[in-house]
């Protein structure tokens, strides 16, 4: 049985300890998959965070992971970094890649270690800014959704309105998610309520997607340079996402009622989009199915995605999170076509947001219980009005059986 | 969306902390179905076991699990107690159960705290024991392979081995596992080797088996009293079992090339031979496929089992862990036919178990991380030669793909 390449694989990849900024519910989930494969992950966050709760088998770091001092005490530590969320000091983290991290010998000698990100921090720095996030897309051929970079200046949302019609989005640069830094600019009328919230932030206007149905694919890179059409990536099926108040309520996997064809095309410009960006992991890429039948890439996530819960049980041997570490640990499983298949043919997913009192998820939870063909995840987050708390995963033979 | 029912779902039975006697890979994998539950588990048993090392949300308890002290630390701290292992001292967990274990108030006054053993006490302590064990199920009407109780006496095996031929098992009645106080008595010249061994032990010899295949069922009892035929538990599928050097190597999940009579006729049996058991749970049972076609039980075990941990893949929203909580919780599904479903059609499960150094059993973990079908279970114990330290699942859409 020996093999000197897969000797490596032991001695080398699988001895990596994994640093991961931020300990949240997908760094939670990160960990539940690292125990059985036997890898070592150390956690930057608050005490007791979600991630820390299932892994005691290393001290974790309490902090901020948005604290540059906190970062390089994790890479001292480690052997890669890797994130939960794309909201870092990204400078810090180009620091660490490309100089180092100071550390000390027993003798006190100071030396400088580097420590890889993955993926690379100019992958994170440009999906930061999500304007120059669909840039970096558009110059690849990928295309998105029509985007001007606008100053919080009312006669330049006037002339965007007029130029591309109303309504339109404006959305801040950078910190947004699940809706927030988003406003929905109906007409002219609206463009001072806007302004008003936003007046402050980097901006820009995004054209209206008027679309059928958003979908997602979360796509694996195993390389660390960029691919052309996204050659070597790894995808999961596409995926529909129902969005309530801009927060990623149902996931149907696969997608319901989209063609063979829709499926392939979803796939190709998921897999193109991840193959333009820089270094390891697992992407989640999130579409426009519009009207006239074209796809446009609405915006990527660098990291396991919401989008792509569902995987834990969908596809039991090889989740969203088994695939991010694999490949940053450069581990690379043979998928046959270049997709991950699925083990159950349907699978709905459902996220649990906190209500106004504590008790008003709990209706979901019990009937969750009760439902042999439904997985219960809670983060062991404390509950707070609209925040994601936990999701269900119910997998079914098909779909309609499932709804 | 008010229910009383469902709100004391939530309200009693999930707030419910469970003490968990023994932390080795079964509580761990216990932990890991308990965590996005929101279960509380406590667990008694060495600093650093595995399950210790999954669950930080609690602080455990450090120490052994045969320790009665111990066992009344855990119980004054929780709601019921469970167990990962059947060799635990019964006479303190039904005093626990029956009298109650002493806690004090916060001015020092002394009460009685009463905390629920399951499964029952009384089925742990039969278990224990396994010629009681078979004599129980005997004379509840289920079929196990003849077996009687001999003295530590040369005459005594020679009267068992002339009555009901060689060779013949002779067995420690207690704290035997993995092959561990079984000896094969292949002629009366070997019976001075076998006492010479067991001298000091309680025995059973064992009339030979001489089975086609080994079979496994793993059930669900919900109520705490004893069913006749036992109705109203739930079983997942009969699954093939193989061992070597009387450790168990592979599962395949279903068993391979069985009727469905014998399918129907096992699943039965393992349902009649828990239903003779008191308290809620899940059990393995173990049977043998002889080769006129009879179906008898070989052992049972009162706890997760190592045949059914092909279940966290095979039916992912419903694994073997998951039952044992939810049982011992009251909450209770509904399953149509009382049978859990499979999602995988074909499920192999492999143990992992150490060899002669910590790399003998690389060359296996590194294959497991190459196949997309399979997953990797490393519990996180040092290696050591025999001992079971991981296993590997791989699901398919027919047995032999997956072989």
């Amino acid at each position: 049985m020996k093999n000197s390449g897969l000797s490596q694989l032991m001695d080398k990849n699988m001895n990596t300890t994994i640093g991961l900024l931020g300990g949240g519910q997908l760094g939670q989930m990160l960990c539940e998959a690292a125990n059985p494969l036997g890898v070592s992950v150390v956690v930057l966050d608050a005490p007791n965070s979600p991630a820390k709760q299932v892994n005691s088998r290393v001290s974790h770091i309490d902090g901020s992971y948005t604290d540059p001092e906190k970062i390089r005490e994790l890479a001292r530590r480690v052997d890669i970094l890797t994130i939960e969320t794309e909201h870092v000091d990204t400078y810090v983290l180009e620091e660490i890649a490309e100089k180092g991290v100071e550390v000390a010998d027993r003798y006190g000698n100071i030396s400088m270690k580097k420590v890889q990100v993955q993926p690379n921090w100019r992958t994170i720095r440009i999906i930061q800014d999500k304007f120059k996030q669909k840039q970096h897309l558009m110059a690849h051929g990928v295309q998105t959704v029509m985007a001007e970079s606008v100053k919080p200046d009312p006669t330049d949302l006037n002339v965007f309105g007029s130029t591309f019609g109303f309504p339109f989005m404006l959305k801040t640069r950078k910190n947004a998610y699940d809706g927030r830094g988003n406003f929905i600019v109906k007409t002219s009328v609206q463009i001072e309520k806007a302004l008003e919230e936003f007046r402050t932030k980097d901006l820009y206007a995004e054209k209206w997607a008027n679309f059928r149905m958003e979908l997602a694919v979360m796509v694996v890179k195993f390389e660390e340079g960029l691919t052309s059409d996204g050659l070597g990536t790894v995808a999961y099926p596409v995926v529909e996402t129902i969005h309530q108040d801009s927060i990623c309520h149902l996931v149907y996997a696969p997608a319901r009622g989209i063609s063979d064809d829709v499926q392939q095309r979803a796939k190709k410009i998921a897999q193109k989009a991840v193959g333009c960006l820089w270094g390891r992991g697992v992407f989640g890429v999130e579409l426009f199915l519009l009207q006239d039948g074209e796809i446009v890439v609405n915006e990527i996530a660098p990291r396991p995605h919401n989008s792509g819960h569902y995987t834990i049980e969908a596809c039991p041997t090889f989740s969203q999170y088994k695939s991010q570490l694999l490949s940053i640990l450069e581990i690379r499983p043979h998928f046959p076509e270049s997709v991950v298949p699925l083990l159950s043919p349907a699978t709905i997913m459902l996220n649990i947001l906190g209500g106004v009192n504590k008790k008003s998820h709990e209706a979901l939870v019990e009937k969750a219980l009760l439902i042999p063909s439904a997985a219960l995840h809670l983060y062991g987050k404390e509950s707070r009005p609209g925040r994601k708390i936990g999701h269900i995963s119910i997998i079914s033979s098909t779909m309609s059986e499932g709804i």
